[in-house]
């Protein structure tokens, strides 16, 4: 319940591109000159010297356990909902009817707000809270905006959100329900997006949209920490992320190279990293096998998966980086595809998982066709958040009127 | 995330009106003669010669790190989907607002199905499991039913559940899902029970009602381990218990008598214990005020908190005796000041709670304006869900159609 009382070891913030470098103890967003994501550098060094990796199972629970490697340097700063230390499951009913029987789900719901979000809004708000912001603005999908408002509350902080308007309503109520300000929005999070940076210049809100502030993803980043402490410092084989802004792949990708730094690791052998994506909003995929650098804009974005509706990720450079890098790929798939794994996974595991973690298993199945994965391989599906929050979209029959 | 290896110190059940003995290596259901609950008796002793209080926190998150003082025998047979361990948040801004500056509320929601039926089903299950059961049923108020589909799913049991036909939309989608029969029944949850009793007799299911099996009392006593442990073994001055079955009040007071005859408590002072319950349907309440042992049916219950909407629970004579023997009480409180307090709860503190775990707040208020709490005690309420599975009862302005 209490505040850790270990430090902050963060030193510094660069650009990957331009290696700018970016002071900390400021308030930062991205680099100006390249327009991309800042990315924080620790004292790995002395966390090693200083930190018995063993103990951190004994904390009190949840991600701030893992302060040495967050941003925030003054503990009394922390905003905290009781985000992280969400359960690792092994599903051996469902690995045996795919025929992997090394299958496991990193279930985020069970965090605050019912989605991974909490973690990127938690380091965001906290580091803003630390600095001295007194409102903060938002594009979201949807869940990212819940879980803004959310901190934001907790902090005594202003709070703006715009988001589609045909974002799941239970993203727009539990905004609400916070006092935070809701702008439904008639077009898509990038649209979302120009009219709340606007405001935000406008008037002088923080902008803590995906990758345009730096510590969203160090948040995220617990993820990959907590799979590796949860395995015995061992890692699997594959990890399939459902990718719409791109935050957690990334940050989990950051947290096995740091984990490697601090010889934290009992494996030298790293996992492959998959982008899920919808068939009707897979810019990802598309980059990736044309070999791109960057994303393009995608036109049309459209699938129940709303989290997936980002037609173009600020971090798509660090995606496709990231994919590449671990011998990874992107896949897409559709709708229908979905709601059949959202539904394996609730009869076979008693898993009610929202839709963009229903596509991870979907996309295994592809990957199985195609020979990507072998059967004795150790692969993690990635649960982004509750199927709660998606009744409309999980049951089209139900609300077809 | 690998099951503990720690073993049960299980020894018998017992009935606490007549004293008669039940084998736990047995299927029991409730003592035949008095028709009242069975409650587990552990080797204590041996308990606390072999298990270290302060090494639990470094065993894996989640509420079998309590293993030894849960009923399962074989660990392989126990069906998780990563349940308890759930936040102890202090909440500063809240308190310092109705002038209790050490008010603590303990988030039930991030559990799996969105609430704390989860623990107790986790309880029953497992040992049905462990027992050879393959068919389940249990008549519900909402969360239980969820709760309890996701666990038979899990462990491969066939399930059936009956609720109401208001019960939350979230509730009947999210048991639906799992593959679950579900009935809509037209009445209370009492209605539903005859059903479902019934067809457990003509039909062999087992029957995992509110303390008509012994073991859900078990998996939600886990709370009160919790809050001991999180609290550094001290204990709240008062906890405020959203009361329906009452399992988890009779629980938390079952599991801090446990630690006190382990030795492993740090105070002798222990809490009060308040039952809340909605005007609507205040059996537990009229109970307590008439002196009485045992509850009377509540006619006509009414009330927006759908978990509250229990006419009379299994273990009334249980939950009034924990009432007395604590020097606690037992307050109803109006649905409009359920609705105020969430809102207060969102506005405040970021979080949005359950119906039934605002019902708290506004307990307390009253209890404050009583003069029956005083300003500088420590006062835990106890949010038993996500406000996410109650959207058509939270926000009555969005569904009026």
């Amino acid at each position: 319940m209490a505040h850790p009382t270990h430090r902050s070891y963060l030193l510094r913030l660069e650009c990957p591109q331009c290696k700018r470098v970016f002071d900390p103890h400021q308030l930062q967003t991205f680099c100006p000159d390249c327009r991309g994501p800042l990315v924080s550098y620790y004292d790995l060094e002395s966390v090693r010297r200083h930190t018995d990796r063993d103990a951190l199972a004994a904390r009190p629970r949840g991600m701030w356990r893992w302060a040495e490697l967050l941003p925030v340097f003054d503990p009394a700063k922390i905003v905290s909902l009781g985000e992280g230390d969400s359960p690792l499951l092994c599903l051996p009913r469902l690995g045996a009817h795919i025929g992997m029987p090394h299958l496991l789900l990193k279930d985020e719901s069970l965090n605050p707000t019912g989605s991974f979000k909490a973690r990127g809004l938690a380091g965001a708000i906290s580091k803003a809270h630390e600095l001295g912001v007194e409102r903060v603005i938002i594009p979201t999908a949807g869940n990212a905006g819940g879980a803004m408002a959310a901190y934001a509350s907790r902090a005594g902080m202003q709070a703006a959100v715009y988001m589609p308007k045909d974002t799941p309503q239970a993203n727009m109520l539990e905004t609400r329900i916070t006092g935070a300000e809701v702008h439904l929005v008639d077009g898509l999070i990038s649209d979302a997006a120009a009219l709340a940076g606007a405001r935000a210049r406008d008037e002088g809100w923080f902008d803590v949209s995906t990758f345009k502030e730096p510590y969203r993803l160090e948040g995220k980043k617990v993820m990959g920490l907590e799979i590796a402490e949860s395995l015995g410092w061992q890692l699997p084989d594959v990890i399939l992320y459902p990718t719409g802004g791109g935050t957690g792949l990334v940050g989990i990708w950051k947290a096995l190279k740091e984990l490697e730094a601090l010889g934290w690791l009992e494996t030298k052998s790293f996992p492959r990293m998959v982008a899920v994506q919808a068939d009707g909003c897979a810019p990802v995929v598309k980059a990736f096998e044309e070999n791109a650098d960057t994303c393009q804009m995608w036109q049309g974005a459209q699938t129940l998966a709303s989290g997936l509706r980002v037609p173009k990720s600020f971090a798509d450079r660090l995606i496709l980086e990231t994919l590449r890098e671990s011998g990874g790929t992107a896949v897409a798939v559709s709708d229908s595809d979905i709601l059949a794994a959202q539904r394996h996974l609730a009869t076979a595991e008693g898993l009610f998982v929202a839709p963009e973690g229903a596509a991870t298993l979907a996309a295994l199945q592809i990957l199985q066709r195609r020979q990507w994965v072998r059967p004795d391989e150790r692969v993690l599906l990635l649960n982004t958040g509750t199927g709660l929050k998606y009744l409309e979209s999980s049951f089209p029959e139900e609300f077809a009127h």
